[in-house]
């Protein structure tokens, strides 16, 4: 996996720091946050926190005690131990898109199905630079509602060998994920020994965690699974419109979910996640890639190392309709500090368009080439002097060219990042070639890949025990 | 203009630079530059530096001298005082795409002509994100070749009220730069007090400066007006391959040319250039946006306050063909570093596209759009207790939203970066308008702009001057 050795970007003071300390202290004790669940409330008021109706009114230096409980780094196991990731520290691992009930290849923006959950899930095996499929990849709607979750968790487990994340709908759900994650590593003891999965859950912001998120959070940490604590913030909608303001509300949600892990069971790995953008005012719609989304994100990393915590953001975003221009830049808007602020657990890494309503196929290559740049450009130079080629200039003297210098000769394969999508071609061959855009090209190489493509081995016997699961499940929740 | 109050993202050590410095000594020293000019190899001889035959071998420490007169910090003027630069510190000032012998209009790639620099010159007056149109905005191939330099000042002066940059083809057209530059701003002190031009010299890498550049760099610096010595480094051609010696090489020879400046005219004012990507080890072709030329950008930086002088790297460079994905990204590749370094001054900020073989209509849109959401990202936040917004928390509450609150009702109009180019409609209302792509839009912005272009106001009496001047020169010059 990707180890990010690169200094990080910060860009806030000590001054700015303290400013936004004295926010969530304020905000989490004075306003509090709401639990939509008995036992989350049950476990506050047992901890001495004052708790009125659904709000927790939460002592600031009680919660840090609980944040001080959760490791700063762990890992998550993939049963390819290759595929296994850490999180925290210098480490970054990265998901492909999750969420869209929509696809669009080419020209085509459709419903996405089964089918195109299982093929997102099979380009994201097939890159090296990505280190999950994720979870919800996109929303499978000809699969039957109830059971759907256990199509999708058996996909990832069978399609990839790669880290998975479990399904968050509900606690049943999340049960059934733990119970397959069980089947595939062997025993619950294994599983919860080493997490196997990492599952995101998200904050009904402003300051409200809701029952269903909530039941899931109580499966996977009491499981000792890793769960990604997310507040859910577009600015002017769930936050006020001032990044300090989302930064201060972004850790109160975090923290006080990460506070109720820690509850759950102390010492289970959690993330502090974050998912913060902004919308148009004009129109009210969501927008990525924006100026203060970039902002927030830099930020966003130097706030979780200041608690000591592993952290989730970026990805690449963006509201872009299409694979154009625009979902380029605004996906290297939002991914380039990604890299800047060092990010741990990276979502949507691959294939978000549209606001992240649509999965796309070409989007999610030029995604990868955009991921498989930075991989390259966070690597740090090696300085010597051997890399200052006095030699070459010896030999190649004024006015020369280096092309078939002995120092270029030796490095010519590796010395520089080899493109899988971008084009240098000269205008009359790129025409000869059919002067295909990106999008084109992208396409041509996601249907490559899913041709090609050969499922990573799997003992039969886990395969039929987890497929005799599904089989019995689906039954028993009447589809 | 703009000014990068952010942090600067280092990431040399200074062991590394340490190393580059013994790097450059030894290059400049052992091997030396070549300058194609006599005027130029008496100035070094004279100076104590040994010339042989076209090559001056450095002493560092005389470069180092030299360097130390030049100013650390300086303005160009502009005929509308109001679009006057700083060049230096934390002034970032960004001109137009330079050299493009083709243009692309949608679908149309052909020949640049005087019509096309004329409209880009056009479309640089009319963004504020912008300082300058640059020079050869792009190659009038439909001028006559001996006197278009007359033609593309005279746009660049009645066309723009901004800074122009000089041209460089060779002496003569130098000196009408400066003698037309003299008749706009009224005389030669005028220009001498505070320089009116800046020019790019560029070095013929690796480690030489050829006749013509030298002799328009002997016009400028002579009369006090700013040059951006500039070496050219796609690495595996002009320079090795890897990014130390890349760098070791810019320096040797940037600090060359400054050395001859500083001979030339003590206290002239330079900036330390950089124009640095790699080819691609295939096919040789040049690219862009790459991770190497990224890294080596913001070395430059570094480099460049090493020495205490101000600099020149970036643009929204792209090898693409068209303005597409691979546009959108390679262009932020090198812009958001841009900002990352603080580039003082940034050529190709707008515009370029297909290795910079063409000046792109679409794409000129494409990066104002990009330029103006940097600009605004690398403004810092304002952290104090009424950005946080605690009111605004109070009135919402739990799981509320924060359209109609007050907080947001006081700055809804400026909170967030308006996009101009962005799309972020939802999918029914965008395709109701027409399912337009971003370089569809941008298609309809550049034309708005041409159709409602005001040239701003010059004097009657400048202007015919200006205008018997280019018809007496083109006649001398027999055209």
């Amino acid at each position: 996996m990707f180890r990010n050795r690169m200094p990080r970007y910060d860009i806030l003071s000590e001054e700015a720091m303290a400013t936004l300390d004295r926010g969530w202290r304020r905000l989490m004790s004075e306003i509090g946050v709401e639990f939509m669940d008995q036992r989350a409330l049950d476990l506050f008021a047992a901890a001495g926190q004052r708790v009125e109706d659904h709000t927790v009114f939460l002592d600031p230096d009680f919660v840090l005690e609980q944040v001080a409980k959760a490791p700063r780094e762990f890992d998550v196991q993939a049963r390819n131990p290759e595929h296994s990731i850490h999180i925290g520290g210098d480490a970054m691992a990265f998901g492909a898109v999750y969420g869209p009930p929509f696809v669009r290849e080419g020209a085509v923006r459709r419903d996405a199905t089964m089918d195109d959950f299982r093929n997102f899930t099979r380009l994201a095996q097939s890159f090296a630079a990505l280190d999950s499929a994720g979870g919800v990849i996109c929303e499978p709607n000809d699969a039957p509602l109830d059971s759907r979750h256990l199509d999708m968790v058996y996909a990832l487990q069978t399609l990839t060998d790669k880290v998975y994340m479990g399904n968050v709908v509900s606690g049943v759900n999340a049960a059934d994920t733990i119970r397959m994650t069980e089947i595939l590593f062997g025993s619950r003891e294994a599983i919860e020994q080493t997490p196997a999965t990492i599952s995101l859950i998200n904050c009904n912001s402003p300051l409200r965690w809701d029952d269903r998120m909530l039941e899931a959070q109580f499966e996977y940490s009491s499981a000792n699974q890793a769960v990604v604590l997310t507040p859910f913030l577009l600015m002017g909608a769930m936050s006020p419109v001032t990044v300090p303001a989302a930064l201060v509300q972004q850790i109160t949600e975090a923290l006080s979910g990460i506070a109720l892990s820690q509850l759950i069971r102390p010492g289970s790995p959690v993330v502090f996640g974050s998912f913060l953008s902004n919308i148009d005012m004009q129109s009210g719609s969501p927008t990525f890639g924006t100026p203060e989304s970039g902002v927030g994100l830099l930020c966003t990393g130097q706030i979780a190392r200041h608690f000591g915590l592993p952290f989730r953001t970026g990805g690449g975003l963006t509201s872009s309709q299409v694979p154009d221009a625009q979902a380029g830049y605004e996906a290297l808007m939002t991914m380039l500090p990604t890299f800047l602020a060092g990010a741990n657990w990276v979502m949507h890494s691959a294939g978000w368009l549209e606001g992240g309503l649509v999965a796309g196929y070409e989007k999610f290559i030029v995604d990868v080439e955009i991921l498989q740049m930075l991989q390259h450009e966070f690597t740090p130079l090696e300085i010597d002097e051997d890399s200052l080629a006095f030699g070459a200039h010896e030999e190649v003297g004024h006015g020369g060219h280096f092309l078939g210098a002995m120092h270029t000769m030796e490095r010519f394969r590796t010395c520089f990042y080899r493109p899988m999508l971008s084009s240098s071609e000269n205008y009359e061959r790129w025409m000869r070639g059919g002067g295909q855009d990106t999008a084109a090209r992208a396409e041509r190489i996601w249907r490559e890949r899913l041709e090609t493509f050969e499922p990573p081995p799997l003992d039969d016997a886990v395969r039929e025990e987890l497929e005799e699961y599904v089989v019995r499940r689906r039954a028993e929740l009447g589809d």
